[in-house]
């Protein structure tokens, strides 16, 4: 396994910076890994370098070219957002920079929080990945999915407890992914609220807390899924 | 790993045969596995012997005493049902059972259709297990739980496209087990119908269909589940 290299890409003008580590050997895949609102954290490394320790590549995408500060990542997020053609070209720029790393790796795409929200709105655009997987994502989209655009499996490892995630999101959810005639599994963990794969999360906040088994039980589950869909192409 | 060994055991007056399995090896646990409607069944019987290709002693619950040939199994499992009384009584027959085969061993139950409800009425009977699983198992209940009186962690695995397990129930259940207090993981396969772990349903049936990805990941986050909650306790 590599160190962390640095790979200048970009949407436009706007200059991204995206994090790859290589596995030992041959990458079985390469996953893009789409950080959370505050854009590249040591928790989301932590996620990146375990893909390489299961023979991944893995690229961790820019979702604005700068780190936020604070609550400031707010703001940033919800202009991204605000027009679903930039936030889309902004998650795309991210697969092409990763397909010209790795154009002969089969590719898929995990997230956590607005990343996992991020790798759903890639799903919905019909992008050509083998799995998608949102950890604690949010799961409503302005842009529900159209008939058989959805290209890619689904997984969501969800927290039921998650205030930004009510029930009847996830049944909303389950709804779009069926008129879409998708693929998805849909792992709910009772009790567990958002952000519950990073074990540092930010003091003083009642809608995150880590949970250990749903982070453990959630990544196995997505090594599972990722390695008989890449089996399966 | 042994051959299956036939187990006579009684509840009440009534006259059982379990199938017991064992792992090469000293047990890494003993698992009760209820079976669907049919009894037992080879479906069953290969789950059982993939526990014990897993490390785990499993030892399969007889529900009637006898084999039913067709249909009258619905008439029978309604007679078992109809009284939770005799119904809970049966089920703690089989963990009393195995609690004498293997007194050393922690203890966890799974179960298949009928036998997923079974594990999830034992769970609300307050069994002492680390984990119950009900794969493509009913989910309602004619006695919910009290609160805090699950000790063993859930998981249910269940086909989203199940005619017998419509969404309402999914929700109820929700309901219940945090009303209950109880720890809980619910995996959801969109498009997925009942009896999902069986490659050779029933023919003429559109209830159920075997699914390989539901079959392989929910047997996959079962194992992963059962030695999370065994190292823990």
């Amino acid at each position: 396994m590599s160190e962390f290299e640095t790979v200048p890409y970009s949407d436009g003008d706007l200059a991204l910076t995206g994090h790859l580590i290589r596995p030992t050997g041959e990458p079985r895949g390469a996953i893009a890994v789409f950080p959370t609102i505050m854009n590249v954290t040591p928790a989301v490394e932590a996620k990146a370098r375990a893909l390489a320790e299961a023979g991944y590549l893995a690229f961790i995408a820019d979702f604005y070219g700068r780190t936020p500060e604070g609550p400031i990542a707010f703001e940033w997020a919800d202009a991204l957002r605000a027009d679903v053609g930039i936030w889309r070209a902004r998650l795309r720029a991210t697969l092409d920079t990763l397909d010209g790393l790795a154009p002969d790796s089969p590719k898929a795409a995990i997230g956590f929080c607005m990343g996992g929200q991020a790798v759903l709105e890639l799903a919905r655009d019909g992008a050509d990945l083998a799995i998608v997987a949102s950890f604690h994502g949010l799961l409503d989209t302005q842009t529900p999915a159209e008939r058989d655009a959805i290209k890619a499996r689904i997984l969501v490892c969800h927290g039921d407890a998650d205030p930004l995630v009510p029930r009847d999101h996830v049944l909303e959810f389950w709804q779009e992914m069926d008129r879409a005639g998708a693929d998805w599994h849909f792992h709910a963990y009772g009790g567990v609220k958002h952000g519950f794969t990073n074990p540092s999360p930010p003091p003083g906040n009642d809608v995150v807390a880590w949970d250990r088994s749903a982070d453990r039980q959630s990544w196995a589950a997505m090594l599972g899924l990722l390695e008989e869909s890449l089996e399966d192409r």
